[in-house]
């Protein structure tokens, strides 16, 4: 097999996670060490810097400051929320033809998929060879074919954390604490709060997502039974709960009110836990309700990153160079999981895994619709590996001498 | 001198911290030394659970068990919020006098001071000797006397390393964040985002404390001028900020509505946020405007610890036993800065640190009341200790080839 000789282009698109420059890393890296890639590049803002030529060239990036730059959370290349449609794509691959690149790295979601699976088309149309993989990254975990995302783990690991912390702050200072997770319309990271739960009575006490419709009276039982039973409750829940019209959750805050709650913006407010906090304090006797909203935090945090996430997100990266470059493929790369706990990469074709989503599996969702299965949970757990120590007091109580 | 033989009782009050466990390990096993020590109790939720007498004998704990505790945040003995009367310290120091509690080391923040003062007075008049002492802890790093308060050290380590990775994702898609930090009255803690900035335009770009009236024209300004130099701006903000009324901002939020924001509950609720946000919406162009409430995360949040801060806040607990059981002391422990970076330890009146809270000196915060000074940075850099690695890519831009 011939060799095709030329540019490498990576370029990292929609929400960072805080391993997306490990998959960045490896796939620059890997590159570099193939004598027909004649330079690699990074677009700067994802497809709108390709539009635009915004290029790094990353041949002249030392390996030192790449590999400060893996452990780097968030998109150092910087991101793009553009959604490409064809006629972009066609601009996209003027540019790669105009800069001699032959092989295209797409680090993203399902929309990155897309991007690339229209790349690739304008390409073969033109004639032009030019190799493009899409690199798996969401935090959402929602991607098909593949067993899980590179950036899930290591923000699921920062929701663990985050409700076990809160756990414990709630268990001294009880009351009713709602924490509202990232994920429009897949439940997983919500979900992975459950593996902050070390004693039978320690929170999360109570977990929805979005694929199962929300119910504000079956919310309040659901409270009201685990407050009588602990004497606090602790509720995660999607920032993507719709009822059982479809309709978001969060939506209802505004009845023709102009404010900040106005309109659905899911993420960087405060509304949807303020919403269920009020219901709370409405419906039951419960007087200390607090909610947190986790926000931006989830997916950007500095210092909290899951090591088998960190470590897949590399390799995904390096798959890429080496899938294009030794074997002149294209697709999505993919991870299978075949033991406990191992994997392996594959090649999918991107067109499995462009556009739609995936939600979660029934089998990981309880029958109430109220808390995930342990199915669930011995899925998520060696992707978010162990968390740090967290021990209660094991000592006698002492009799009492007045009363 | 002779010994005064009894038992120890500990206490932990007020909201928990990361490190507060690590103060009352290091005062319970300290006391297991002492042969005048007969036993050593923790009260659960503080001050409540002594007038119940619901004690546990940390003497029957093991020493791995407590080990491990200390590395947990949050009041592992559980807390409370109550602040004892006279008559509330009366039933206090009858429960202690009951089980013949010869040592009381309470570990909390101004409050917590003032009980062990008025505990210490009933003790005195009923003419039993009992030592009493406050073992410092506050995330706010209000109290007297001290240079700085046990607790803080890590809630401002976990507020620059969410400004650290919110700076990283604000980078990769542009736009305004607001993120709002805990404390009422002081600005420490907001303060510490300051140390997030690596780059020189990195954020945050503007910091608003409770110390200075905050002004929605002058916000408003702010933001609009940082927007324009950057493209991007970054806001940490007090929830505790005021108008020059003294009245909270948070508490704009309702104009005689009964909604979730009704009331100036300041943490658990991302009214401010969102306020801040609207307000940025309607008086600027700017598109992406995002709100964060950093809420129980900042004080509970499992595996974010400075290592300084854990350190001292074992060393409180410690010298509260040493001071106490070898030198028959009351007082609350202090530490003094001594050296860059040192300290030692002293015991100052409990009525010197008792009820008054500190917020932060002028020369910490600039001119202009929307940023920190140097002084500040040199002041907490020592305390929050170093941040996980992050790096930009260094690497030459690419010449344009089509445009």
């Amino acid at each position: 097999m011939s060799v095709l000789r030329g540019k490498v282009l990576v370029a990292q698109g929609g929400g960072p996670t805080a391993v997306i420059n490990q998959s960045m890393v490896g796939a620059v890296l890997e590159s570099r060490k193939f004598q027909q890639v004649t330079r690699v590049y990074g677009a700067l803002h994802g497809v709108q810097g390709i539009i635009n030529e915004d290029f790094l060239d990353l041949t002249e990036a030392t390996t030192h400051n790449l590999e400060a730059v893996a452990q780097t959370p968030s998109s150092a290349l910087l991101s793009t929320r553009d959604k490409p449609d064809e006629a972009y794509c066609q601009e996209i691959f003027k540019v790669c033809q105009a800069h001699e690149v032959r092989y295209f790295f797409y680090i993203g979601g399902n929309d990155s998929a897309d991007t690339c699976r229209i790349v690739n088309q304008e390409a073969d149309k033109a004639g032009y060879e030019m190799r493009v993989i899409h690199i798996p990254k969401t935090i959402d975990n929602d991607l098909k074919v593949t067993d899980h995302c590179p950036g899930y783990g290591s923000a699921a690991k920062f929701v663990c954390q985050a409700f076990a912390g809160v756990n414990l702050d709630n268990r001294a200072i009880p009351g009713v604490y709602i924490g509202v997770v990232m994920g429009r319309h897949a439940g997983f990271l919500t979900a992975a709060a459950s593996l902050a739960k070390k004693y039978p009575d320690d929170g999360p006490h109570l977990i929805y997502l979005p694929e199962r419709p929300f119910s504000k009276q079956e919310f309040i039982k659901d409270v009201k039974e685990v407050y009588e039973k602990y004497g606090r409750c602790i509720v995660a829940i999607s920032e993507g709960v719709v009822d059982a019209k479809g309709k978001a959750i969060a939506a209802q805050f505004t009845k023709g009110e102009k404010d900040a709650h106005g309109n659905v913006q899911l993420s960087g407010t405060g509304a949807l836990g303020d919403l269920l906090s009020m219901w709370v304090k409405q419906e039951t006797k419960i007087k200390r309700v607090r909610a947190d909203t986790l926000g931006y935090l989830q997916r950007s945090f500095l210092g909290c990153v899951s090591e088998v996430d960190q470590f897949e997100a590399r390799e995904v990266g390096e798959k890429a160079a080496q899938y294009s470059i030794w074997h002149k493929l294209d697709g999505s790369v993919c991870i299978r999981r075949i033991g406990d706990y191992a994997v392996e990469y594959f090649l999918a074709k991107l067109e499995q895994v462009a556009r739609d989503s995936i939600a979660m599996p029934n089998k990981y969702i309880n029958k109430d619709g109220n808390y995930v299965t342990d199915a669930f949970k011995n899925y998520a757990r060696p992707l978010i590996g162990d968390l740090p120590i967290m021990e209660r007091i094991a000592a006698p109580k002492v009799k009492k001498v007045l009363k």
